[in-house]
């Protein structure tokens, strides 16, 4: 995710050599381990979010060209401006931050307010920008030891990725199939006044569609703007339903057992002599071959 | 959450010194260890019930002004009033109880009644705080050993928060980034007679909207009221829902898993000379120390 | 669940003593030990469940007074009939049989077919009578060592009984004031037209309603048929859902924990002499007091 | 799933005995264990997805015989008739073949798009043979040593079957109680006007659309489709949906218990010599014959 927090070679590689303002700075600016920087990182954090709020209000009817929040926005992108421009001065290689990553999320996160005024309408699609900016709240997190969470996490998720393809795959048959089998059963019509004996009516209009409610209704969403009408539709539809739940339960299964597993697993300690694992947490001898622990 | 039962000397302070029956009164109204205390708790739990579904039953327009409700209502008060009344008289010191959380949770539960006739509507809303009221029912769970599944619980989620904290901003992230996504693609518009591009039949109005529409989705509520109505919406649509539904099962996982380990770890006895853990439940000398087991 | 199965000595007293047909008969209708009273079992299962299917048919419009529907009924009926006649015949203590739990429902699964005719509609209650039949299918189910199982199910959900208990107050006061607090957002306005500030357009028309929402949302169902409609409500109607779910989310994940910790502990042979616990399942002496295995 | 993985004597049977190019090819066609083998699998698979987009897309209204998406279809029936050919090559037995399960799969893949122009409608049905086919997918993943998991899933599943059978009864009776009780109260009027006492406006018709509906709301589907409108069925309505979901949530728990169950069982070496189990990974000598460990 952060590129910064996995890396620290090529983070040091962008501190600037010398001792010195800019030295200083970037230890604000791009680490979050002094006060100065975590309180730097919060700060932008929560300026994020402001101009996220503001932008989604801008998009209500009530508030379109509020002068306000048009006010607020000028003030946050000026912010955003300035910081962008601080982590250039900072850096020691300022090409190489401009295109990285998070150089260039940093520099979308402002740039678009200052096009829009001559582009009209589709200003907000830089929200989505914006928001990527909010994973930089890993790195503050991580100060409070957080970040192994999110490794254990993606460690669990790794290690059942198998079960996953295998999930997904049966899952896209499954849709598929059900899908498939629900369109020709809805749209069917015994009315001749049909053309084809496709009845208009049917909600399941074409075979995408049918695939799209079988995956709302197999992830139990179930919005009910597409729903089955006749008899027989229902009937199939409360097995596949039934069938799909099941189908859909067992990946968070997966995930969940490789999580206890690798916990009653890390559970022990290891021989620092022979690597014997599975050792009581305040074990003081191997079992196997006797070495004495720390 | 219940005060009184976590700090038992904080308790012990409020209880009379002199034996009387101002300390037998205090027993029973304050405790739950004796019969009459048990008893009188779980009355006052019955007429909190009784008085939130009186006051529900209120608001339903066929028994609005309703006489004999109006009746009950009066009566639960007044016995509200007098509980009140005798815990400020039995208490050691009746100011500090009078202004601790319990103590204006108690007042506020009968008040509004009384209010009410002059400031007319909105009389219902401290059914709010005779629901808080509820949660005395720890108290009367507590003697029958509930309160250590209770901490058990809170322990579990104690434990996970970390991971709680992380999911909760990846949730955010995901939330924003498909709420802005599903409001660009399902309010873009190519017919020309709709002001700006923007199709004013979308039901995603608003970023706000889209926001509520993506936590309605991802946690499978699934209300239909806000739905894709265009193709490619339907599509990405499909799409979030199954990234959002990983997503959302993930922290119950974690929690389960807490549960799981702790249990795991609590089901071996501590040795009582130098406190190794994880002994079988029915060992009689220590494994590290040799020490001989009670 | 099924009495019999429990019961032996109390199902053996009601055997016929003497040698004969009548004992042979009480083996293939009350047990299900013997292959032939193993197919009389499934036999009724069937019957069974074929009656549960016309009647239920027989309430669909287009199927109300079907004829080959009522003759197939009547049938079935019959075939109760006897069966109820079998039985009394069959038993040591006729009366003692009738006035049980299972005589009662077998005499009430097919006595409503006889007195409908004379009282005209709501002949499909007795639908709820013969599904209750459909439980003997553990008996039959028992003889493939699966009542294990269900007991292992029960078990789990017994040890888990105090949390469950305390997590339904603590649903019982989620929804009530998030009930509450909805019903008070949605329906204040200020339109001055509105009688008392109260939108009668508002989908929140009453507390119990509110409350019918909140469940409908806490457990993920989300019908849609009352949904926020004010921006205020919206917001905190997607705080309550997150937080609901989370809290929704925990019973399961206890009783899966008890399953999960009753199969640690189970996993383990107990020592014939000094009952020493969690051997291993091919141990062959005690590893306390050097008893040896069977 | 997939004959060819699980039986590969029965595979090799196919295989031409003499080296040459139908040996070759036969490597290609049949097995993923060469690049070119595995390449040949996953280009028909690609085959395959497009071949179902393609289809799907033609049912959409806008799409419905559009030139393009014909010629693709054409094209892509053309590429499987000529992979059926070269199967048939191949084998050693190609009546076998043409009579297996694989094999009629595939002749049904591509057939059908050569009759529907003399039979009109209906020819997307075969889109469901098209997905069968996708199942294929398992031999390619199988490579990368997915098929474990995939045994591991279906080892769990079945280890369940006794639960799961038990767990499919109870949901039987509950819908069927549920289902019933619900059209009682939902239709039962106390309008003169309303023939035979049914509400014709209430939206359980009959018994199947009650089951249906309890079907929907206990899996948390909620479409909205069928709702209670009567207070006492929103009250009932509600605490069945409480108690289903407790129900409908046991299931997934005793597959994950399984799983994890499983994989404690599992992390332990079994004995070479007196077939002991449990052995910690890292056993030198079996822990009750003392044999050694290879």
């Amino acid at each position: 995710m952060s590129i910064n927090a996995k890396n620290p070679r090529k983070r040091d590689q962008q501190r600037p050599l010398k001792e010195g303002w800019r030295q200083r700075w970037y230890d604000i600016i791009f680490e979050a381990d002094s006060p100065w920087g975590r309180w730097f990182d919060i700060a932008i954090l929560i300026a994020i979010l402001l101009s996220i709020g503001i932008v989604s209000l801008e998009s209500v009817p009530e508030y379109i060209g509020n002068s306000k929040l048009l006010m607020c926005e000028v003030f946050l992108t000026g912010l955003f401006t300035v910081e962008y421009m601080l982590r250039l001065i900072c850096v020691r290689h300022p090409l190489r931050y401009a295109v990285s990553f998070w150089g260039i999320i940093d520099l979308l996160s402002f740039l678009p307010t200052y096009i829009t005024p001559f582009l009209g309408r589709s200003s907000q699609s830089f929200v989505i920008v914006r928001s990527i900016r909010l994973l930089r709240v890993f790195r503050v997190l991580k100060l409070w030891r957080m970040m192994n969470d999110a490794d254990e996490l993606s460690t669990a998720i790794w290690r059942a990725r198998n079960k996953v393809v295998v999930f997904l795959c049966v899952v896209l048959v499954a849709v598929t199939i059900s899908g498939t089998l629900m369109y020709q059963i809805e749209t069917i019509s015994s009315n001749p006044a049909h053309e084809n004996g496709i009845d208009p009516n049917s909600q399941f209009t074409s075979i995408p569609q049918s695939m799209y409610w079988a995956i709302v209704t197999m992830t139990t969403v179930g919005y009910g703007d597409v729903v089955p009408q006749t008899n027989i539709g229902k009937v199939i539809s409360a097995a596949l339903i039934l069938l799909g739940y099941s189908l859909i339960i067992v990946p968070s299964t997966f995930v969940s057992a490789e999580i206890v597993n690798k916990k009653v697993e890390d559970s022990g300690l290891q021989c620092p002599v022979c690597d014997a694992t599975h050792h009581q947490k305040d074990a003081t001898y191997c079992y196997r071959c006797g070495g004495k622990f720390d």
